[in-house]
């Protein structure tokens, strides 16, 4: 990956926060988002940075370990990148990117009211969609008929117990498209950006229907 | 139909697909979006790609058998026109144009979540709308004294079945202006891509109004 | 009111046509929106045009009886004024302006779903709003301890019915800062379109807080 | 602070005032934003001005009385600046920067819908926010854990009786980062405009979320 195809991979990024505040996905500097170069290398948003206007100067590459790198090669496409401070979250995009190397090339996290107030109200466990066609959004479903399970996951400010426990619990529902931590937002992802944006999306649709249809169970 | 109008109702529909993916009706890839070019000719959406970000290349011509055409006038028009793979949902686009000639010209289908909740909660039947101003916005209605009745039929992956059904349905119901499909989404049309546009306004909106309408019963 | 004063009306209710679409108030070619020339002539949108994209084509010059001007100083301004239609509500526009002079010098009328969905439950009589700031960017409002009541009448599709039901519920009520249309949305004015869009925007604030109000009444 | 600092301010609260308004939290010109240039000199956005479309010519620089200056170095900047009439409310900007001077150099104040109906609810009290991620975009917040409490005061047209009030419950509730005025808004702040930004997005947030979990006690 050379210093062009890096700035194009930030670029998308700086897209994506700028739709994600703007439907309230990524307010108050919440959330971040990152991309792998190559297994071990990963591009991601600086912490604490207003999502609506990251700039190219918003983002650093970390190794597997979470800390910036210092190598040449990355100096000479970020030349800051060592003083950078990487979002404390990263260590669970690093998680994701070791444990699942086939399907995660790219993490998006939000801060979604809705998945905040869903999550929290579940604390740890589950929440199944079933019977809509949006399912097909995510990577292997191809019909609206069967049931999407994705994990809730207690929250915790101690990152490698949250990171650890995404893992495990991940491990025993291979198939579920993102994650929920409770009262703090959505983890999804996908083969590269553009599958991690439509399954992000999917996943904000379908905790909306999931609420609307929980409001209103007396209609029709 | 010439190549610089043909661009022109490109142009009609990318700007609708932005629209509808600002206002939710469009994520994660899904929609689509047809114009008549003749009887037998539609423009219609590449299948998959993202509706906020349309181009000129994310669109093909089919035949009314729904399969890409290949003869040269296309090909001048659309170079790579018999490789592109229309939306697997063509088939109800085509069965629609085929069926109702005089009345349907435009095509637009979208993924709103209040109708893909309320829908899904109905699974087959209809849903009346009576005593809105804005009924009047559906071809042939005068007054928001009668009644707007339109079909919910139950989705299918079989999109022969799911065609034939809309079509049925839609011949028992002439006057309907759309259609639902349950936990799926609106399909609805017009003499042209305006009047398209201007009926799936109206059945948002009046979806929106039925769904607030039912949430709240005990309002005044 | 000379031709570049008229220019910079029609482009003060572009931009308004414009932002009642994005916030879902005048979707699909819904609403119109005047403002008054001198006693006797209106500048007002024309007929069905989708408020999302008016240009200075979109409007034309009444008369107290509602119909296009066809003078000469007219003519010189906009030369097709005599072949425009005006919306069918224009004489409601036009009653408001010959009723009450001192305060309407400008009307916009929208159709936002919860201002359709409350009238139309309340049918006939009003409804008050209490102890809100909001209330006073009302003209002649002073403190939110205050009572607003504004007049919900029944929709007709006879217009001038409607028209003098308008103004005879506004003549019993004259602190009313706009009025309700059952089904149907909100005419608001103002003694000019500044203070026009300010009720407006006060209006569907106020809307939303009463909805808000009336759906949740156990909270806290 | 000079002219340059001074307009880049401005430019900053310029860029809030559009995206309050589109957001819905500071329509009908309502809402004032201000910032500190130095103890006792106070940039106010002048009362009654569009929040959508402010220009420089919508601040003034006022004392620690409120009203004004007019020296020659103000005059220089904002040549009318003596002219100018501040908000009502400037008098409860000048008390917070004057009683929390260490937390207090920006000051925001919205009239979101939720916020209005919620505190209105309320009357006189507090609200709490438990178990949200999004509480640590408040200064001194370390995890989700803790709960953010924060007053609602009741609202008064007496702004020297509101602007005590509201210093007293701040008084005693040192750690609260916001407070609310019942039926009215909300008032933010921070040591930079940055804060006050960060600040007023949780706010927002966490009333959003109170609200729908207020509104749905009987999901999952």
């Amino acid at each position: 990956v050379d210093k062009e195809q890096i700035f194009t991979l930030m670029d998308s990024l700086i897209e994506i926060g700028a739709y994600y505040h703007l439907r309230g996905f990524s307010l108050a500097t919440s959330s971040n988002y990152s991309v792998k170069l190559e297994q071990g290398k990963y591009l991601i948003t600086v912490s604490g940075r207003r999502k609506e206007r990251l700039t190219r100067d918003d983002f650093l590459i970390v190794g597997e370990d979470s800390s910036p790198l210092k190598d040449d090669t990355i100096l000479t496409i970020i030349p800051d990148n060592a003083s950078k401070k990487p979002s404390a979250e990263t260590m669970l995009h690093a998680r994701l990117y070791r444990d699942f190397p086939e399907r995660v090339s790219s993490v998006l996290h939000t801060h979604s009211p809705l998945a905040a107030v869903l999550s929290r109200r579940i604390g740890e466990g589950s929440i199944r969609f079933k019977g809509y066609e949006m399912q097909k959004a995510f990577p292997g479903v191809e019909t609206h008929e069967g049931t999407v399970e994705v994990p809730v996951i207690p929250n915790s400010q101690d990152l490698k117990e949250l990171s650890k426990n995404a893992a495990a619990r991940l491990s025993q529902m291979p198939s579920a498209p993102f994650i929920l931590i409770a009262g703090h937002g959505i983890y999804g992802w996908g083969k590269d950006i553009d599958e991690a944006e439509r399954v992000m999306e999917a996943a904000e649709y379908l905790i909306d229907c999931y609420w609307h249809d929980m409001t209103n169970k007396e209609i029709v």
